[in-house]
């Protein structure tokens, strides 16, 4: 291991605990985002896949392979369909949400077109399917293709819910589980199955990569108001796109008649003004829905992390441990 | 059989003859493009799906699998899978085209937003990789996966093309395989594989499709000058857009210095005038790209007939090569 293990983050430390692993990653992405017949499509992706995103995604695939003792080399497979599969929907978000920055750099809309960026999410889309066709295991097919329409699902419910005051909890969880979850789990389970798991091991990681991509995206929607401007991204950019976010729905739920103008008005009506993330951010405060949405992240580390404990002992479990501890702790 | 069989169309005789099936795959379509968590996608599907497609894609699968004496019930899912597929780069050609019109209809990028469009095309995807993955046949995933990485590098060649006056006629084979042949010849070969085809006749079968595929585009954009303005096309569209298609290249192959000024206003800078498209229509005649056009696509209608006599006798058989004489018969 290349890092001091006390002082790295958690993250850090499953990078260099998967750092062969994740070597060849690099270079099966790398591989397969070539396409002879038409150039534009490496250039999009290179962008955005060697802007220094983290890898997450991959790297819970080859955790849960090599913490159920996976020899490969199949996982690597899947973990690259898996990021695939990520930087598609990114992609094809951008277009959606007319995003002008990601990972701290234009996106790919804005230095091509829409229509590049369209495209080449489903090209990457179509090589991430032929991935996961490669290993031959059709319960991991099962998985992926799930996680797929998961995935899709929850961001047209996004998109209808946005600027919608009356959305429930219930609908923010499926959101959230569409829009982030349902790509962790599967990448967790999918790591699990080409391992061999049994159905108790497999189900155990689903679960853990379900809870920690739930608490993953509220963390994610605390930030955008507690957060600073980080790299890439805004402060209040889920309030300007009408976000119904976990804070939102909490502090609405106590709102007085002005404080419901105020929302109706920036979140309703996309009106928004200097000072009004801070005036939002106090809003929550005063009705406790800072607070609470953390408390509510803790609640789903919490049952990651109790997921955790029906596997096998492994150093990569009690790192998973520390992530899922550490993406309620992380400040961007 | 339900019609006249003298006197339908290759098209609607191949319709009579499968009609028990096609019943299914409207069923099975119905079914599958549900989603509880989010209504817009049924509403945005059905707009397109329910517009009078002709269903060629899925009665290609149909038609392979019967020829080779299946007896089902997977072909139908294979059938709506390639349907959805189909319907999912409608939707996402229509974003990047910025098309008004489809099938006679508004598209749903105008009736919606662009945004409904590119994510409910994503949610068709999905839903059509779960339908490929139910039979269980790896070899079917395989080319299933092949043919949608071949759709997206030919859109974003096509896109990247566009306006390049010097794109050669190999450039326009890859433009159209991708964008049409990969999956007339994926619905094929997959439907002869999902029969439990021999090597010999999946091949035959996946030749058929690619040949027809390709004679259909080629006809596809002859239609785009020499055709009528038809419900839902308007001619000169593809002139409009700046597509290479085979007659502007073979136009411009012996185009005069101020032939080839026009060509790089009208389809290099994109300056339509009033009675271009009559003009180029002049211009094709006077170097007979029309006419050798024509002689390609039917060039490619004597390869698909070839690979039909590779198969056993099957009535099936005799639509599909009938088929394959009315893909470049037809005016609209």
């Amino acid at each position: 291991m290349s890092l001091d293990h006390a002082r790295a983050k958690p993250h850090d430390r499953l990078a260099a605990a998967l750092e062969e692993d994740l070597a060849a990653v690099g270079a099966l992405i790398r591989e397969r985002m070539q396409s002879e017949a038409a150039p534009r499509i490496p250039a999009v992706t290179a962008h955005l896949i060697e802007a220094g995103g983290k890898r997450l995604r991959p790297m819970l695939v080859l955790a849960a392979a090599r913490l159920l003792g996976h020899g490969g080399p199949f996982h690597v497979h899947l973990a690259v369909a898996v990021e695939f599969i990520h930087t598609a929907t990114l992609l094809h978000d951008d277009v959606v949400d007319d995003s002008k920055q990601r990972r701290g750099r234009p996106t790919a809309n804005l230095l091509w077109d829409n229509m590049s960026s369209v495209l080449v999410g489903d090209y990457l889309f179509a090589r991430a399917f032929q991935l996961m066709v490669e290993p031959g295991n059709l319960r991991v097919l099962d998985i992926l293709a799930n996680a797929s329409a998961t995935i899709s699902e929850g961001e047209v419910l996004q998109l209808v819910a946005a600027r919608d005051l009356s959305t429930s909890e219930a609908t923010y969880l499926k959101v959230i589980r569409g829009k982030t979850a349902a790509l962790f789990s599967a990448a967790t389970e999918a790591g699990a199955v080409i391992a061999g798991a049994s159905g108790a091991e497999a189900e155990a990681l689903r679960e853990y990569g379900d809870a920690l991509g739930i608490a993953f995206q509220i963390v994610d929607d605390l930030l955008d108001i507690e957060g600073t401007d980080a790299i890439g991204k805004n402060r209040g950019d889920d309030l300007r796109e009408g976000k119904l976010t976990l804070p939102v729905i909490r502090a609405l739920a106590g709102a007085s008649g002005e404080e419901r103008d105020f929302w109706t008005r920036v979140i309703g009506r996309g009106k928004v003004e200097e000072g009004d993330v801070e005036r939002a951010r106090e809003l929550m405060e005063r009705h406790g829905a800072l607070a609470s949405t953390r408390a509510e992240a803790e609640l789903w580390v919490g049952r990651a992390k109790d997921a955790l404990q029906r596997l096998p002992e492994h150093p990569v479990k009690e790192m998973l441990a520390d992530l899922a501890d550490y993406v309620v702790a992380r400040e961007v």
